[in-house]
């Protein structure tokens, strides 16, 4: 028996948030180069149909599953592009496909494989409003279906202790809504009631809805699964402006006493 | 006399890092539609010359002026585009933009400014990489000129207490290229030295270089200022595949004990 080397292509693609404006030429290349698409059902939606293009939309809660049967049409020759919001790579399907390469059929580890970056909600919402990501900072993911609470907690405490910018994916989850309420209870004992909390939801979308506050007066329900929440450190400012909500920045000097 | 709302427009522009293949179409418009672009040298050398276009290019070091000079411009009503690599709103011009708008003439709150966001360095090494960045992580930069040390010390230990992913920007700076070797022997003390590390040179350009390697054997000097350190977490992990580097990803899980 000879060993036959798989010749299919598997690329993870990062469509970037709400809108194709922020997709780049690398992603779009690799869109218009696929023969399945395979993905989330709403964001499979953003590649449009096309004459031998077939689009297998799925579940948002099979990542696992949607990983391994595109490598299994890799593995049968196709092209396939894995389609995520945001950048792949960010709390998204890359991670997925590895692990189940990882945990898969050995032969899936000779596919040609690539992932492609996007631009991520964190970045899309620091642009719309000001940058507020000119610092260090943080990501953390508050889906408690892949940690336990206290490992949330852990990382909680680290950030306001090393006075990180913070920024929190996937705020409020079906399985258990209370996490980000949990969340602000915990930072509220960290870090100043003053600290400036922006609430970005779908940026890019048309439904798209910045809310600027501060901890101590933040409304944890105002974030939903579209939404991104930012979380400043001790040196995030708002900067007013005239008839327009303020900039929210974050200096490049730490504790310069400007 | 009257208020004349000032008519210029200033826009911060993300070129992604390495090649145009990353430049979003939001910002190919931005900088089609700019009267001036203003940035650093080798970023404004990326922007083609055109008829009306003028190109100010500016040393590394002069964040600030740079950003005063664009102010200026747009004040006197030209449509001017601020170039940054990468990402501006992380760890770049777009933070500058707004300390100058905050120490500067109150006119130029009046000014249209807009961030366009673009792929960051650590999202093109993570992509390179396969998904480090797969779980939750951190930034920080080791530009000494705009923090003092125990600043970034004390993000450093908070950073691996929190067990996240690190992801180092500017790590050999010309006025103190110690820097990065304090870091990794901070890191030493706090994490495992079979931690991963990766040195992801220049990526997306022709002099693209990765090197994998571990917290203990890393050599720090690997890094230059076109490198982006990255620094695993505990589940960070190597994943082995026939004639080609192992990818690097972290579980999306954490601690479950697969």
């Amino acid at each position: 028996m000879t060993h036959r080397t798989p010749r299919g292509r598997l690329v993870v693609v990062g469509l970037g948030p709400g809108k194709d404006d922020w997709l780049t030429p690398e992603a779009s290349r690799a869109l218009a180069q696929a023969t399945d698409i395979v993905g989330y059902g709403p964001y499979v939606a953003r590649v449009p149909e096309r004459p031998g293009l077939v689009r297998h939309a799925s579940d948002n809660r099979v990542e696992l599953d949607r990983a391994r049967d595109a490598l299994a049409l890799a593995m049968a020759g196709r092209t396939v592009a894995v389609v995520s919001g945001g950048d792949p790579g960010v709390f998204a399907m890359a991670a997925a496909v590895f692990e189940a390469i990882e945990a898969g059929d050995p032969a899936w580890r000779s596919l040609d494989v690539a992932v492609l970056p996007g631009i991520s909600a964190m970045q899309a919402a620091a642009a719309r409003l000001g940058a507020p990501l000119g610092h260090d900072f943080c990501a953390i993911s508050l889906s408690d279906n892949l940690k336990p609470w206290p490992v949330i907690a852990r990382r909680l405490t680290a950030a306001a202790e090393g006075d990180f910018v913070i920024a929190l994916y996937n705020p409020a989850s079906k399985a258990r809504p209370g996490q980000i309420h949990e969340a602000f209870g915990l930072l509220r004992t960290l870090k100043g009631g003053d600290t400036v909390v922006a609430f970005a939801r779908a940026v890019g979308r048309p439904d798209e809805r910045i809310l600027l506050t501060t901890l101590a007066d933040a409304d944890p329900a105002t974030a939903d699964m579209s939404t991104l929440v930012l979380i400043g450190s001790s040196e995030t400012r708002l900067l007013s402006r005239p008839g327009a909500e303020p900039w929210v920045y974050t200096p490049r000097h730490y504790g310069a006493g400007r």
